[in-house]
């Protein structure tokens, strides 16, 4: 805990904060309009469940390969559990953390709002704990997924001592994204609509894989859905 | 816009330009050649609309990765919104795009005519936008499109500061190009015929991406689709 | 044969060994249980044989390779025969050997029983020879399968002399991984029950590969599938 | 022309040269084995034409990418048509090469045997022209592709100006034949038949892609499958 470091408040005007900022803003709204728009595609497309998880599961890893790889600047967090991953190892700053979050959120939105609009009003999907999945095995799967995810940030990525597989970061976490849709999202989530079982809050406030690092995602996805 | 170098009338006349000329039709017309090959064929081989945008998909992915990097002498542009991008960040001169644009061309009317005489006289594919898409939406959708294309390949290809991630900008630009019809263009064109919501007057024309760069796309297509 | 380094019993203690006993037990609980898991809700959402099978198959060659990645620290063996394969090369002590069949028997029955919680109570799926396979036959296969994974370790992992391909190893292993699951299992195991082709006592104790690798598999699938 | 070498009879008796032999002989009994074994799978899985070949596909990618690379020693030429390419770039002796062609045809074959035994006599797939396509359109088109193979070996792994890609060779290479099944193989060949439509000779005799790049396939894949 003593590795995080506070930042300054000047630090938001720093031109290389600046750019960081405007580039996390453009990887996560493509991140987002891609991965969400898969969701959307396969939801109209398919009447095949594992056709239409399989479609997006692969979308996940291609986008989240080249958003990370394009956002070198930025480091291509991509969603606030990166980033509170990261501030917690000591690798980015509270202030510039909080600024990350505001742009993750901001760059979600705007990516749903954009699909909304282009789709002619759309919806976009909404997480929802499968059938017979309770809260605590919901959170309890969260953690292991969020884990998961910042393992391979930082073994792949932020390890100063990866050696050979120094480059391939983000391609790797790319194929962890879509393991996980395949193996995990589909039984945690509601299988009986393929569409809904991935992206909900976050297409709405970007606020999912956060939540899911807290350990209360179930509850917070209930209160969202309440608001769509 | 003051980068833009004009060029002189005589770099087509030099070796390394000619050899350039040359790798790029080979590289754009193997590229058309299997992505109008793989969506014909999966108009042929199913009938599930998203399995059939997948396999493009897919083969989109793969086949611009390898042709990116197979084309390294002529840096693999495949198409004019490529080109146009580097034009106008100062990699490429506006003789040299014009003579690439010619190329381009070229390579993508002998793939899709060979196609044609292959497959005995099959049509190549036609984009039209999907039904209750308006003109508007086709713009800003391809604008987006066309944005992360170019986002991509400058982030991860000619950005001299991409430190590790440096030779896979190739492989990445794939992936994009592979999350784009998983993503978007399922919603943005025809999506109840999946062999024709991919490549149109490219096929015929090779004009596709450059007009969607242009942001015009959508009249385009149309106009292109009274003439196939 | 003279290669086998026996190792010490201290080595237990030493920080760098428990270091690696850490990370080989995080990165086997992530491929079981992404493993397993894809193959879980591929039971679950299609009823296409084929489908499902490629589905585990990608979510396999996909985490395969961000694991052993990931695991760079251990060498992410992620399974006893690979780890048996490297202690007779010379690259792993025997008791250091001991002690990762351990650890990987251990993550591998973690991520199980966290699955069978997490969905429920579940089944895990169950490896059957495929009706109509004999068990010498099954036998070969399991050889030819084990020959392939620990080829492709040595040959792009291990060896000193693999020159440019450095640092591609894992993503190459998974996609060994990934192409014997299309090519391989359908055929040795059970094709009717897809769910049930992909990992039995792995899922339950572990062992799977392990066994593939002395020859003698598929008598004990069948003794491990009394048990289940 | 003047390129080619001939190198001199004592050639297989060398140590390096038996080595790459061996190394030779596994890879391309690898590759077979699994690319047949695919076609085999999804034949028997699946009744959707497009989601076999997709799977086959995808199982070439991989196995391509995996067993070039791990084949470090001996090139992973895999088929004749690399090794004849090869011959005339220059990059390996007419000795050598025939010594190549015996060892391929002998871990084809040898692999498909096997295939045979494992599965209880199932038979390995044939290739027949699909119905409709003529003999000069089948040579035309197993032209475009083998120059495609070709192209992509000589550009991204002999090159030695490829820089930055360095490495990343075999990987494209498995792309490109996969983007070749998904776009080309199920227009050329029978498309009712999908375990029929890859491999053929070269599941009996090894002689499919060696055949291709004389540009007589057509005719000789008739002539082998009057003897199947």
């Amino acid at each position: 805990m003593t590795k995080i470091a506070i930042g300054s408040r000047d630090e938001a005007a720093q031109p290389d904060c600046l750019k960081a900022l405007v580039v996390e803003f453009i990887t996560t709204f493509l991140f987002v309009f891609a991965g969400v728009g898969s969701a959307m595609a396969a939801d109209k497309l398919t009447g095949d469940a594992l056709l239409g998880l399989f479609a997006v599961a692969v979308a996940h890893a291609l986008v989240v390969a080249a958003t990370i790889s394009g956002g070198h600047i930025s480091g291509g967090h991509l969603n606030p559990a990166v980033t509170i991953g990261l501030l917690f190892g000591g690798h980015i700053t509270v202030v510039r953390s909080i600024l990350y979050w505001i742009i993750q959120l901001l760059a979600s939105t705007t990516a749903c709002l954009l699909l909304k609009y282009l789709t002619g009003g759309l919806a976009t999907p909404v997480h929802t704990l499968a059938s017979g999945m309770g809260y605590l095995q919901g959170v309890v799967w969260e953690i292991v997924l969020t884990f998961s995810l910042l393992f391979t940030v930082y073994a792949t990525i932020v390890d100063p001592k990866k050696g050979s597989i120094d480059g391939q970061g983000p391609i790797l976490t790319g194929f962890v994204v879509g393991s996980q849709h395949l193996g995990w999202w589909s039984i945690l989530w509601s299988i009986h609509e393929p569409s809904t079982i991935i992206w909900a809050c976050f297409g709405q406030l970007g606020l999912d894989r956060s939540l899911g690092l807290l350990g209360w995602a179930p509850y917070w996805w209930w209160a969202c859905w309440v608001y769509l």
